[in-house]
């Protein structure tokens, strides 16, 4: 069975959650307790990249990042689709959430509502919120014109940016300045196997 | 034709090209000069993610995202191998690359030897340049006992993470500590096909 060293509260093990959930791939959490010091030097002792959430294979081999490991899951399934132009838009997506909106979004939202602002590292709030607004603006104009991200289908590209969107409020941004966001939010919700971030 | 929009010394842009010349696709460079204001606000007028590179198709589609190009035009190709546990081996070198080495080694090189740090954020730099050694280190970690990160073959994730590693001096830092990280520098400078970044 798969196992999927996890952190309840990161968006980044919750994609993949979610990605589980809507394939009905059975697995086994192993949670680890990044609040936790000693639990979390153990971890980076044994995962070299150091990060939740790291797959787990059968056979024992590993797969950390959080993106890859969607890709890996969804391979074949209408989650990734065949289509090379299509792909490259899921791609894109994938990207672009590891570059502008989760360092942006997903921090802040960390800082404040689970680890608190890192000692010296205050001055990075105001340009870490003006950039998690500018990333939600670009998804507010996409969402505008479109039902899901790289197509018409459900796709891993909306799941890895649900994760932190969806949650948003926590790092005290305001999501109903985004209308067509949060009709996507309902919509990524509505979608058949949905778990919640908390389950 | 292939159109790439494009900035000289961007890391970002000279992995696409190092894939172009490597697959022999011939293609039509749009250079872009971001150090120019007015050409600059051009391009975020007609780009909505704003950044280079952009590939731009034969008719007018336009792929933004410098991993998921490559990704797109390595596909079906020996640089991204048909494997799954490999392919999802390199996908997690190429988000590792966005989150934990282009945003140290390239962003410091950028503010260190082209654009000048950003009013006010001179206290990021002690650790971005922290971070970017860690980066490096994680490299030399692996590649003491690897020949190329993904596979046993040269790979996009290789040309991904060898665009800003080997500039990185020009950050200021001292890729002298890294031995099996300069020999991996060296053996792809070595490849058929190679071109340099001023090329």
């Amino acid at each position: 069975m798969l196992r999927l060293h996890d952190y309840g509260p990161s968006g980044n093990c919750y994609k993949v959650r979610l990605l589980l959930a809507a394939l009905e791939i059975p697995y086994e959490r192993v949670p680890i307790d990044l609040k936790d010091d000693p639990a979390k030097q153990a971890y980076r002792a044994r995962f070299r990249l150091g990060r939740v959430p790291v797959l787990e294979l059968d056979d024992g081999k590993e797969l950390a990042e959080s993106n890859a490991i969607l890709c890996y899951l969804a391979e074949g399934t209408p989650y990734l689709p065949n289509d090379r132009w299509e792909r490259a838009q899921v791609l894109k997506w994938l990207f672009w959430e590891q570059y502008d909106h989760e360092p942006y979004i997903a921090v802040i939202r960390a800082w404040r509502a689970y680890f608190g602002i890192p000692k010296g590292r205050e001055a990075e709030v105001p340009l870490r919120k003006a950039r998690a607004y500018e990333a939600l603006g670009v998804l507010e104009d996409e969402l505008t014109h479109k039902i899901f991200l790289a197509s018409d289908r459900y796709s891993i590209a909306d799941m890895s940016l649900f994760a932190y969107s969806h949650v948003a409020h926590e790092g005290g941004f305001e999501l109903s300045r985004f209308p067509a966001l949060c009709r996507w939010i309902a919509r990524i919700q509505a979608q058949p196997k949905h778990v919640r971030i908390s389950d």
